[in-house]
């Protein structure tokens, strides 16, 4: 089972990543760009697991290491 | 309009990220992970435009600034 974890920074906190991405979009001309905001993307393959298994190790690995929750939110999906 | 990008890498490119990642779940006592890999996530908010223009856009954006297509692959969703 594989799971695809974002990673994004909470909203209010400062993103320094994103707005350099927005600058070099607009010096690149491409305009129409309101708001960027970068974050981590990690896909994780499982063991056979059941998929309440897997969302409860999931949960953790992103509660105990992947995401600091201070300032981070965490998604995730589950695929066979 | 906001473009949700996943950047990731190639299979076949060494992922040291990803094999840290793995390391530290094991070290938690978290057992059960095959793989890790690590990609970037980034979130664009759109100007209003119809969908095709968004698409060409993000495209656009990809290929020329998120993404070094050598090593990496990318896909978006687009949602309203």
């Amino acid at each position: 089972m594989k799971a695809r974890i974002r990673i994004t920074l909470k909203n209010g906190v400062l993103d320094p990543q994103g707005k350099a991405i927005q600058n070099a979009l607009s010096a690149l001309g491409i305009t129409g760009v309101d708001d960027v905001r970068q974050g981590k993307y990690i896909e994780v393959q499982l063991a056979n697991t059941s998929e309440e298994q897997a969302r409860e190790t999931v949960e953790r690995m992103c509660r105990d290491l992947l995401a600091n929750s201070v300032i981070e939110n965490y998604a995730y999906e589950l695929a066979p």
